[in-house]
């Protein structure tokens, strides 16, 4: 090993809570047996040096992967000096910042910058247990007849990207029963303020609910309806930009450069013409300008309408529209801004890919998880990778953070944007519940789209906002019944919420392991990816699993349970 | 290559300005032949995938590291996608954000988040010439004598960690010739607040220059007189701490859990003891109390300093003193008021560990890079590693950074809080001359402790803060020459401030090559490291240089120029 590229102070070290610093390697992978040893930098003398075992989590080709979680008084952990030793050919070995070490020393330990209390993570006291629920209001369910636009079309109608259906808070009010029957117990809900198109993310008054949606009470009433009940609400903040008929962007358009607003958009020439010249746009779209959040008026802005709606209504958080276009500066602002008013209140981004660069400047606590999406459709639905990359890529994504960040994170598998998850599965139910266990399995927060747990189908937009078949709907739904039975999982089992995790890819038999486990508990998740039937003796053996405890089989097929069909999987849970 | 740990889009990929984004990449060695492919996530269509070659700037055993700054349209910066191509084995292979591909294709490709304005690096305009000269003002020149403290010691007796000697502000106004004459452009001045010691670091007025240093008049006239000759003036801005008799902590110590600044420090137990145990402290030096930055007054009262003295007296910058002891969220906020009131101010940490966390957390421009200054000494003043590990490390080190953050870096030999470098190099004036030259050719800001210039001697604090004797002083000291020299060049090549870099290392010859040149300038520093005289005809030719274009010899001996004695170098300039 003759570079120190194993861990990055700057990227591997996290403040989780201002007395818990959670620390990660990886080391090549004939290297092994790993100890983390830290000392605090100015009572070295005093106290010495002490050591903690690192956590083997994970092993690729190339890597083993390690982590662990220091705890302790505050200047234990903010003082913190450490160096990993390791072995490598038999020799005991150390890693430091400046290079390996072969004898023992503390020059050139890793050191870390002093981690004030709003540095840390701080994951909200609530996160670990929540299943999010996400409406697209319009078409969940119509709860007041009187406030329906003009034109309404009958509920069920064909979605159009123009059409409305007469959905509305009074109607999310109304279907808190079934919400609880289904077990969720958070949601986020599309924009619900004054906007021109169903949609509502051309926004034209931010301080207004939609009169399509009903009206600040109908939201406090949620809001409250729902806390009773446990279930945390957050709504969507669209200050990317914000609707062409927002009077801000109409005066500029009449008062040209005498407009007091011209500075809150990104106008690239007067007379502002409405074409891709004329000013800068969320994806070029004209009718949705981009706000310009280096503007301290804008700033301002939109710290009044975080701070009016968490005030008001009491909402648990937002989930940012096109995060990943707002200024990453401004966002940082707006989360002190959010936290102050409630500390507990989440931030959850909109990003496609790569979220990291979001997470580690400290502007939002979690993402919108479509990179885990993508990785998990690659291989589960595309086959377009292999077992061995599957495993590789996603111990890749599970390394770049720490357990308290994936822990928090919106774990989807559809949205409003894309297709519905059954359509995307191709219909085929298997494939579905397959990727359902993987999605409750893995670290985060597992999300339903409105209507994905009886099996709604379409296309992305318009046809992933059709109206809600309440008509039709049952509960007694099979595909209803597994996401009832792993959101109750995920509420009953710590291992599922703060469990650390382990994934292992079994050459020989094409099996993979994922498995949360903490103190009292140890569940694990066994899949056969392989295209023959595996005998699971030497498998259980292996991975200390006694058949006995397997709670869940994804087919009855094989009921002796000795094997396991290609696709299907196991769940074993073992207390502690 | 089958990870993807090559590129880090989170870290590796910088906004420079709004129109500049500098992606580092570095690949296994055997690897080569990169470009950059390119294009707008919301134009593919329409404009296609655009490149531009990989610049290699150095090779360590394992890797080759590249670079490559994109320009152009904010757009096409900010919505950016890319994916590196290279050639391995032969064969033309693609890396993206989820692996290597053997096929030409945009799935996958990294992606940014959009960076806004605020999010650049932007260093100040006036950033790429300077360099630093050092004060600590008690010791530097005593300009009035009617403000000398009770007690003041005779100028040069022996400096002691309580002794007075009577330098202050006018002092140093008196000596803006003598600065001039050496060169230096910039003036880094340690504590001028009022404060009960000769160092200054535990303020009790903030708002007040120290009574024995002159007036907030001295403090204006001063950087008046500066900004006529073009030289800066930053100050050392102490807000990790205060001083045991700042005010607030009076009032806690007398009034207990009833003072109303009992929420600006760390106090552990009332009544408030004079102990480790009593309150937090900056090192576990009780008479400088930890503030407490998470409170909004204690963040206010900062934001009140800075914006008072960059107001009052027009200065340049801040260096945070023990910054990395302060919370990081905090420092971001410092940062954002005092661009605000300058957006061409500079702020420049106290680090002596890696800066990484810092620089990449956007709390600062610049950091004390005592980082470097370790390797140097590891190597060339040490001789703990080889040659190699040398390269290695600082290869690592120049990765880890885009050039515009390399290129406003603090550089410096020795501060007060060392011993003086002549007497690190136990007095050996050949290691210093290797170390300025070194110094002054890696991008950064070289920096002059006071009297360094004229070989002042002395240990740690007390003795690196001896009175600067000039009675004794002249400036046709040879060391004095070699600074001027340098810093002369500083100022003059363009290539030494904003030229990239190549670093490498002759393994046979053991000789070391760091090039910076730009489109207009190439300067070379070849250094003999082995311990025999180098031949340079096969060199220069490796190296593509014409022994015509030599400017500066360290030695004189083998004056032909044909070969290099052991640890002397040759500096070679072309114009292009």
């Amino acid at each position: 090993m003759t570079t120190n590229f194993y861990h990055d102070p700057a990227v591997d070290a996290v403040l989780i809570s201002p007395r818990q610093m959670e620390i990660r390697l990886r080391l090549p992978s004939q290297d092994t047996a790993v100890r983390l040893l830290y000392w605090n930098k100015y009572k070295l003398d005093q106290y010495g040096i002490q050591s903690q075992p690192m956590v083997m989590w994970a092993e690729s080709e190339d890597y083993k992967y390690y982590r662990t979680v220091l705890t302790g008084m505050e200047s234990r952990i903010r003082y913190l000096q450490y160096k990993f030793e390791f072995e490598s050919g038999g020799e005991r070995q150390w890693l430091h910042s400046d290079g390996v070490k072969h004898t023992e020393e503390t020059k050139g330990g890793f050191s870390l910058s002093y981690a004030g209390d709003r540095d840390a993570i701080d994951p909200p006291d609530w996160i670990g247990s929540r299943v999010w629920y996400q409406i697209f209001p319009e078409r969940f369910s119509n709860g007041n007849k009187d406030n329906d636009p003009e034109g309404t079309e009958p509920w069920g109608s064909v979605p159009t990207r123009d059409n409305y259906m007469g959905g509305d808070l009074q109607g999310i009010i109304d279907r808190l029963d079934y919400l609880d029957s289904l077990g969720i117990n958070a949601l986020y809900l599309n924009p619900i303020f004054s906007a021109t198109s169903n949609h509502k993310y051309d926004t034209i008054d931010y301080f207004a609910i939609d009169p399509q949606f009903g009206t600040a009470d109908d939201l406090r009433q949620l809001v409250n309806k729902c806390h009773e009940r446990d279930i945390k609400v957050i709504l969507d903040l669209v200050i990317n930009h914000c609707g062409y008929y927002h009077p801000y962007f109409q005066n500029v358009i009449q008062q040209g450069e005498q407009s007091e607003y011209k500075d809150w958009f990104y106008i690239n020439q007067y007379p502002v013409v409405r074409s891709e010249e004329g000013y800068d746009s969320v994806g070029y779209y004209q009718w949705m300008p981009k706000l310009r959040t280096s503007n301290p008026a804008v700033q301002q802005y939109i710290f009044d309408i975080v701070s009016f709606w968490q005030k008001e209504a009491g909402i648990d958080g937002w989930r940012i529209d096109v995060a990943d276009e707002v200024e990453i500066s401004f966002l940082r602002e707006l989360k002190s801004v959010v936290k102050r008013l409630n500390p507990n209140a989440i931030i959850i981004a909109e990003i496609w890919d790569d979220a990291k660069r979001l997470m580690l400047s400290g502007a939002v606590d979690s993402v919108m998880n479509y990179e885990l999406r993508t990785l998990l459709f690659d291989f589960i639905l595309d086959r377009s990778i292999t077992l061995r990359q599957f495993h590789a890529r996603l111990v890749h994504f599970t390394h770049r953070y720490s357990l308290a960040e994936l822990g928090q994170m919106f774990n989807l598998l559809g949205s409003h944007d894309t297709e519905r998850i059954i359509t995307r599965c191709g219909g085929n139910e298997e494939d579905l519940l397959l990727l359902l266990a993987v999605q409750f399995m893995l670290p985060g927060n597992p999300t339903v789209y409105y209507g994905d747990e009886i099996g709604m189908t379409g296309e992305n937009d318009p046809y992933c906002r059709a109206a809600m078949p309440w008509e039709r709907l049952t509960i007694e739904h099979p595909l209803f019944k597994q996401w009832q039975f792993w959101i109750s999982r995920k509420k009953s089992d710590s291992a599922l919420q703060n469990g650390g995790i382990e994934l292992q890819y079994m050459e020989e038999s094409e099996c993979y392991l994922i498995r949360r486990a903490n103190e009292s508990q140890s569940i694990s998740l066994l899949i056969n990816f392989s295209s023959s039937e595996v005998q699971l003796e030497s498998i259980h053996n292996e991975l200390g699993i006694r058949e006995s405890t397997c709670i869940y089989r994804s087919s009855e097929l094989g009921a002796a349970a000795a094997s396991i069909h290609p696709r299907q999987f196991h769940v074993y849970q073992t207390t502690i």
